[in-house]
């Protein structure tokens, strides 16, 4: 599992030196830092913000404005009775073990992954072979990964280990506990080997109310909230089916030992569809033609199992159609993420879809596909789409009363015959006195092959003999003056029942955290003395478009300075003003960190003619016109009707200034 | 403080109509209403949803696009430490009182105003004068306010009581308390004095982490995560002083028994602005002239104590000058919220700036004014503007040892003569030993006025007399070969300072609910059977911008439709079909209704000549033009560049249909 990332420029990746970056600029930064910080909270700074708030922009178009979805703003705060429905207080849970000597905590899963992967790495070590060092992974605890001594395994010892490894998401406690005594793992910090997992659940409590009786939790999804308001979301869409509902919004999950940055963090945004779906239409989807032909590289759950991690890169469509993928619409939404991901500028050789193997999947799902992204920390599962059958609206359902379910009326009246029930009622209770509503309880509940059965009775004997348990020997007759059972035949037009739905489920935090990564990269400065890290976002999603760079802090820059950033702004483009005293190259490179893909230069030509140079970020290469002709590229730039090229071949190439060597005080 | 509504039409707004048309068309719904729901807790719907994103929308583009501010994302989960050192843990509470008899939790001052109201409507019916009734109120329980009897008072009483009312929010928890016992104040369900006042902590508490080691709180305001990252910003910022971040989350307020609706809940949307400034500056703005003429509604601390409400008209400008409000950037961001709220569609008559009294600030603001809505509910707070001073970031850096502060470069050195201490420490410590520590510490607290007198003691005797309590008789003699005290001269480059904060601070639930009621009248329908609600929302925040409606389901509708929709999302507005087979006009109203200000109507003159026709929601008015006119139309409108009037001038007048005459199968 251990990877070599490179950069979008084929440079071995500095993680240590994209995370300095990062926090430099403050697009993001530890909660709490001058109180020592929380483990698993993270902060995200002005950049970083702005980025957050430009994906979840296109993310709320390519989905939601797109497709008409229906979008809601649930409460975070959720009383305990809803999700004790919905399982999460019984089953959402992760194993924990303790280290009987220091007490300290340890996720189960991560310990033997990391023990395992330890002793892997001794091995390749005592057999000479070269051990790629992960810096971190966000299934790993650093310190022990560290812990490995040279010894040499077995080969098949080797293999053992190997299996384990690529199915540690498919073991459940007791085999995790299993796993630590057949290999006598230890925690490497004491040398111990730790408790037998337990299930720790991953809800933080709460109580609502002064009178601290409405114990309630903060939603580790935002999915129950559209599962709760279905009735309304449906007539909402005045009864049409399929329709989806969206939430963008804030979850939380008590981890039980974060330590991988934005990778696992404890309060996050997420972004939910709730796709509903009627289970008789075979999942079928109408927009699937559009993205049938669009290739996708996918690990199965099969190939897991047999140890392996190899991907297989088909059309969705052919997924679709060998059963790999299970239905339509679980295909059109995979599709759809990978569509989204290429817009926002995940790199598209770092992305795979992953299908869960049965121990991994959420106690919802009957099927699930993660769209993974590959980072310095690995495989990281980025967005879920999970096939959550009727669970969730039926066991609400089922818990309320409220009928959450969809009346179609039927295009043909469906016949039915079936042997029905009729009492009477007037001799019926009078006669049965105190065990009336017993015995009838227990006609009513009789199946339609136990009816056939009283029925013949009745005919031939005049009476039928009713299985009730709990009055005298638990037979009661009933003479045919008080009970008929007949052969009826009734035509229904409504047909009733219960939405499956498919859910696309994104972890908005840790897709900017691959973003980043996928789109950084050094650039070797002019002077040569040390490289300088660029940020090459799509326009669409960079935090700020332009830069503004007025060749010094001069006066006579200063109205055509306000008046450019005005007239950006009324273009809907953001932009930033630098007028600090450093270079133009110093100050260009700066806003190369912050990802910002042009750069207007405001100098005294300017001043004179109106014209101003506009500087691509990622050729440094830069054009010279009039401030409109600029502002118009620049429009089309950001709105991905024009590309660098198109701008490079209508405007005059500008070369007169040397980023580097222009200093200006 | 009754008031009676009226809604922008002039008639009298019909509470429970708008209550009934928001949550049939679903702006907002009870969360967990299957559950039977959780008090203060609401859902947004779709159009809820979209009202919220695009005042949004509007706010960040009002405040921190248009004033370069630095925009932060931090978490709701916020250790215990931080909010024990804000002052939160112990101040952040309600007064709270207990039936002894029922058991029923009531909070004081709710309490207090309800049954003083109450008695008033009793005198007037009394008095045989008009009672108006209120509806619902977010300070008070409804079952109360109608527990009145027709009991006359005296004219003196019912002068105290008026006093006491206006100024209800200025007492502390044993003031309610004398209140109850002085005026005999009994809960109405039950005939009992509930029992005296004690503080209830209004904030969510939870533990973070396996080990329940972490206890932490959900926040009340997304405050304090700014204020932990003023180094950071400061620097972001490139330490230029005055600057402001700005957040925009969900906060948690375990509010004792809220019972008003989206006015107060548990769980609310606030966009709050840090404005850091250095004290010695005056809180000067440098924009402040850009509003200083711009009139608002005040209603100051000195007329409240009077016991009046009654408010003053005049310009911000003045109302500086004056002193009514403290300084110009308090004075500028109360003008630029009051020109956001007018940009969003809250009605101008309906808006005044309140002060807070003494008692009613927060503990950490020095002076507070909010920005108040008139609803049917009174006047409610939806924006307050706090001077914080330099409260929070002097308690955490007092706390933490971060250096929470400004180092600003004097342009002229900054010459200082004082006193200075100098103590040989290598005779010093030998000398005193084990208490050398505690000396030096007492020496080095004494204030500069000591000083002077004990360099005057040492000149004079060759010793100084110390006062250091904890060592023997609390006095210790310290000679002059341990100890110097010199009048010396320095000359400092660097001024340090810790900035004030003015903070604007938005309810947007609130608001929001203010906007829906403000902009709901109702028009009488054709047939006149039935007055029918319309939500004039400007077309910038109304959730969907245009309905586009189909003569019929007709299958020539449908490719025209498809491009058309696609057309107007390529422009970026949003827009929904509605092609059921309800009459054009009954369309029309149920659109109405959810505040879409513009329709288009697809007949067969369109699949002829490709003309459509516009119609203008308030006026009902409607033009025809070609497609592309329409959509340009369109586009002018909601950007705000264009008015219906100019379109009516424009393009040609469209009187060939009757909304509800014409139904269509």
């Amino acid at each position: 599992m251990t990877t070599t990332v490179t950069t979008l420029k084929g440079q071995p990746l500095d993680k240590a030196a994209l995370e300095s970056l990062l926090r430099r600029r403050m697009f993001y930064t530890p909660s709490f830092e001058i109180y020592g910080g929380v483990s698993g909270l993270y902060d995200y700074g002005p950049p970083g913000c702005a980025l957050q708030a430009n994906v979840i922009d296109i993310w709320r178009k390519h989905f939601i404005l797109e497709e008409d979805m229906l979008e809601v703003d649930c409460t975070a705060l959720t009383p305990h009775d809803v999700l004790k429905t919905s399982g999460h207080v019984d089953k959402f849970a992760d194993w924990m073990c303790k280290d009987p000597k220091n007490g300290e905590i340890l996720r189960a899963d991560h310990f033997v992954e990391d023990v395992l992967e330890a002793r892997l790495k001794g091995d390749k070590e005592a057999r000479g072979q070269k051990v790629e060092e992960k810096e971190e992974d966000p299934k790993k605890k650093k310190k022990k990964s560290k812990g490995h001594e040279a010894v040499k395994l077995d080969d098949a010892v080797v293999k053992e280990y190997e299996e384990v490894l690529a199915q540690i998401d498919n073991y459940n406690g007791e085999q995790l506990g299993e796993l630590i005594k057949k290999y006598d793992l230890r925690n490497p910090s004491t040398g111990e080997q730790p408790s037998p997992p337990v299930a720790f659940n991953l809800m933080f409590q709460t109580s609502i109310g002064p009178s601290s009786n409405t114990p309630g939790y903060l939603r580790p999804e935002t999915a129950q909230g559209q599962f709760l308001n279905f009735a309304k979301l449906l007539e909402f869409n005045t009864g049409q089916m399929p329709f989806a509902s969206a939430s963008i919004g804030k979850s939380y999950r008590n981890e039980i030992s974060p330590r991988a940055g934005l990778l696992r963090v404890r309060e996050f945004l997420m972004a939910e569809i709730e796709h509903f779906v009627d289970p008789e239409s075979h999942k079928k989807h109408h927009r699937f033609h559009e993205v049938e032909d669009i290739e996708l590289d996918f690990l199965d759950r099969q190939t897991q199992l047999s140890g392996k991690t190899t991907t297989t890169r088909t059309t969705i469509g052919e997924a679709v159609k060998s059963g790999m993928v299970d239905n339509e619409t679980l295909g059109y939404f995979l599709a759809r993420i990978h569509l989204f991901l290429k817009k926002i500028g995940i790199d598209q050789t770092k992305i795979r879809f992953r299908q869960h193997m049965a121990n991994e999947m959420a106690h919802y799902a009957c099927d699930c596909w993660d769209a993974e992204l590959l980072t310095s920390s690995g495989w990281v599962e980025c967005v879920g789409c999970a096939d959550r059958s009727a669970y969730d609206l039926t066991v609400h359902a089922k818990k309320t009363g409220a009928p959450l379910i969809v009346r179609q009326r039927l295009d043909e009246p469906k016949v039915i015959e079936e042997w029905e029930v009729e009492i009477e009622k007037k001799k019926f209770g009078p006669f049965f006195k105190k065990d009336g509503k017993t015995i009838e309880a227990a006609i009513l509940a009789t199946t339609q092959e136990e009816r056939g059965k009283l029925a013949k009775e009745l005919e031939e004997t005049g009476k039928a003999t009713i299985n009730v348990p709990s009055i005298g020997d638990g037979k009661v007759e009933v003479s045919k003056d008080l009970l008929a059972i007949k052969w009826q035949k009734r035509v229904e037009n409504i047909r009733e029942y219960t939405p499956n739905v498919i859910e696309p489920s994104f972890g908005i935090g840790r897709i900017l955290y691959a973003l980043m990564e996928h789109n950084y990269w050094t650039r070797a400065s002019e002077g040569g003395d040390e490289a300088r890290g660029v940020l090459s976002f799509p326009p669409a999603v960079a935090p700020t478009k332009v830069l503004i760079v007025p060749l010094s802090s001069h006066k006579d820059f200063t109205p055509t300075v306000r008046k450019l950033s005005q007239k950006l702004r009324s273009a809907g483009i953001s932009s930033r003003v630098d007028d600090s005293s450093a270079s133009i190259g110093k100050r260009y490179s700066r806003n190369d960190e912050l990802g910002t893909p042009f750069g207007i230069t405001v100098d005294f030509q300017t001043v004179k003619d109106g014209t101003v140079t506009l500087r691509e970020r990622d050729s440094t290469r830069q054009v010279r016109a009039d401030e409109g002709k600029i502002i118009d590229a620049i429009k089309a730039l950001v709105e991905g009707t024009k590309t660098w090229q198109d701008i490079e071949s209508e405007l005059p190439i500008f070369e007169g200034q040397q980023e580097v060597e222009v200093t200006v005080r």
